[in-house]
């Protein structure tokens, strides 16, 4: 595979970079992960919207310059990775680069920041968008800046684990009694008809999935409340699912053995599946 | 500088990791800063046991020999860097491993974790330790597994922007009304006579200082009193200071600008420094 690294071109295998870079030593940077849909980029504007958001926020020095360059980058790797056909995802990750000594504040800024592309054949998993998921619960651990997609993703990483264990197929994350999202996904639930989620807030991250789904709800005249759902109250939703670049819309039939409705897919669900994949093949 | 990186010893700057390093992508790994005294590790034990639990919470599969190599590595590093007189410290990190494709969940057992070693000169700044610092106050953001050492260490790095852009000297993270600790110490306060500080909890990281104090104050027959001290009752304080293996105890005069106690380092503070000194040069 080839990967686009700090200017170059190289296999992944030969990509690396330094111990110094502050991305390996404080989880100090940002990341996208963007759908390939025979070779366009899916919702790229909306990915490279939330990427500017954060690095201003972490006032993490990237030019103008480097992000004019992205798109080319990364239209060079799907080429490059034979990924003009199907699906794929590109992954691409900021850091504050590398710099010394070692020190938590922020380098002088001149240190450029370190620049990831990968580009990646991808698979949607069918059985579980068309079947749905065994979803749990678990504590959201996380820091009070969810709405920044950092690289600090080690409470994910153990939601990940958590899941994998318990064989499950899904994760609810809750905080403040209220479920929040997933580790890498949004939840929505439906009650009485109407599409609930956790509103904009600095203990979620807007999804760019999440927003085609409020577009296809409006379109469809399904509404939305922007509203938390207590970890009780989702027990009794008709229909729960998850969004994501690469989750898209994966249905919960089921969250800590309690079924959800009649513990299959649901008639929104699909309706907003609908919608989605036909904005994914016709943009 | 000589640093020692999965096997092999390189200088610093030869040394690279793989861009599928689960540190860089996740921040999925953790790290210890260790005291070298005279080419002395002041209390190894203490770290090693803390990294041991941080390891074993995380199930990062690093092995009993790989532990035993531990002192070598850093003891030919200290000979390597002539760092057998004076002041230095030793930063470890071990991340879970480069592992494809990059996914969430904890990769197969089999993925050997990335051990990175590093020796360096350190200089105390005596000033500060002398005179004290002006500290400030920051919402603690972090997430709520801060009794392990990680390199997920973003809100650490935000609240030491915060300081250097406020000209500050020692900031004090708040939660819930709180002081819980610094972004890379500990905080106590001394009120009328009695030392408080942050108890143990998954809120604050038990710093290896931190235990040398509770040493020293017992010995000194200082009373210490394990309860948080409130945002506002630490204006009352008699003294404040922060404490940590590059930190050693560092007196806070003035915190948001209002001054604590006489504006100067107070008589437990003095204490508390020479027993620091007197074991880091004696033990």
């Amino acid at each position: 595979m080839q990967v686009y690294l700090n200017g170059r071109f190289s296999s992944r295998d030969d990509a690396a970079i330094s111990i110094n870079d502050r991305g390996f030593l404080f989880g100090d940077g940002i990341y996208e992960v963007i759908r390939i849909i025979n070779g366009r980029l899916f919702r790229l504007d909306a990915h490279m919207r939330r990427m500017d958001r954060g690095l201003g926020v972490l006032e993490i020095p990237f030019t103008g310059q480097q992000r004019a360059e992205l798109p080319a980058i990364m239209g060079k790797l799907i080429a490059d990775n034979r990924l003009e056909k199907g699906e794929g995802t590109i992954y691409l990750q900021i850091t504050r680069g590398a710099a010394l000594p070692r020190t938590h504040a922020y380098p002088p800024d001149k240190t450029p920041p370190t620049v990831l592309v990968m580009a990646s054949p991808f698979v949607p998993v069918k059985e579980i968008l068309e079947k749905g998921g065994h979803a749990i619960m678990v504590p959201d651990i996380r820091w009070s800046r969810c709405d920044l997609k950092t690289i600090n993703l080690l409470p994910n990483v153990m939601a990940a684990h958590e899941e994998k264990k318990r064989n499950a197929g899904g994760v609810l994350m809750v905080r403040d009694g209220f479920i929040t999202e997933g580790y890498k996904n949004n939840v929505f639930a439906v009650i009485d008809g109407v599409l609930w989620t956790y509103p904009d807030s600095p203990y979620i991250l807007s999804g760019i999935t999440r927003d085609v789904v409020f577009e296809i709800a409006e379109q469809e005249g399904i509404a939305v409340r922007l509203c938390p759902v207590g970890e009780k109250q989702i027990f009794k939703a008709d229909e729960v699912m998850l969004t994501g670049t690469i989750t898209d819309i994966q249905p919960v039939v089921s969250i800590d053995g309690h079924r959800i409705g009649a513990g299959r897919p649901g008639p929104v669900t699909k309706r907003l599946q609908q919608g989605l994949r036909h904005r994914m093949d016709t943009e």
